[in-house]
């Protein structure tokens, strides 16, 4: 049974997760698969290129964003996914050996009018290295499962 | 030596690119390293969620995306990354099988005015399906350099 519904996300509630280091190889793997570009293959190339050195794919960051959020509290949670991002803003390079950890903020909620079984959440994401600062902002429309009935016909938990 | 340079993306333009075909283990290996939910790793799971059936990550869509326009032009062009993407809409799922193919459309550009040797262009990328369906949008904003000067003070191709 999931631990969150979509009732336990309130407005507001700031919680943070990880950390995830990431390293050289993994960041070249990746970009083997997906986006081979030199910046994230080849150390001497990416020195020269605008990012001074090595860095992970964006959407690198966005795979590690994920897998420290699903670790956080989405594998707990009645999700049902989500509808996208509307936005994804890339701020600073991901290096071989950052420690990452996301904080996510909720900044609001409603249930579904097609399908009042479910609600949706927005939410933040910000990624910061281990200094503390952000290298990626996500924001998203989460999609979750309402609190099951207690059979009286009200969600437990609703407001 | 680059082949397309900031210059050569002009608004309106319209290209495609693809197809790439997704297998079910890829799905499920980007989804166990990445994005463990059950519509992303298990069959019998997937079809009782919401999605009827496994589909793959939104964030390996992206990741697909990449791959496609980077064997399409990314890789050979001036690209210097990208900032961000102010929208990315997952619209319908990824299946096993699906041959996926990405229309680029050019939206804008812009030189840089802090510098002016690179330019901006914002781009909108379809994801489309065999069935020519849009299964993802991401619209980006994309860096690329601007095409080395003739000698005489002017980039050649410059408008």
């Amino acid at each position: 049974m999931p631990k969150y519904y979509w009732e336990d996300f309130v407005a507001g509630q700031v919680a943070e997760y990880g950390a995830y280091e990431v390293s050289a190889d993994e960041i070249k793997a990746f970009a083997t698969e997906f986006d081979p570009q030199p910046m994230h293959l080849d150390e001497e190339a990416a020195r020269a290129s605008i990012v001074g050195g090595l860095c992970a794919s964006g959407w690198h960051s966005c795979a590690i964003m994920m897998r420290i959020i699903a670790d956080g509290f989405v594998l707990d949670s009645a999700s049902m996914g989500a509808t996208g991002c509307p936005e994804v803003k890339w701020i600073a390079p991901v290096r071989p050996g950052d420690r990452l950890r996301v904080r996510v903020k909720v900044l609001d909620r409603r249930v579904s009018k097609s399908r009042p079984e479910m609600g949706f959440v927005n939410a933040r994401f910000d990624m910061l290295n281990a200094a503390d600062l952000p290298v990626m902002t996500v924001t998203t429309h989460m999609m979750l499962e309402r609190r099951p009935t207690d059979g009286a016909g009200e969600p437990t938990g609703a407001t």
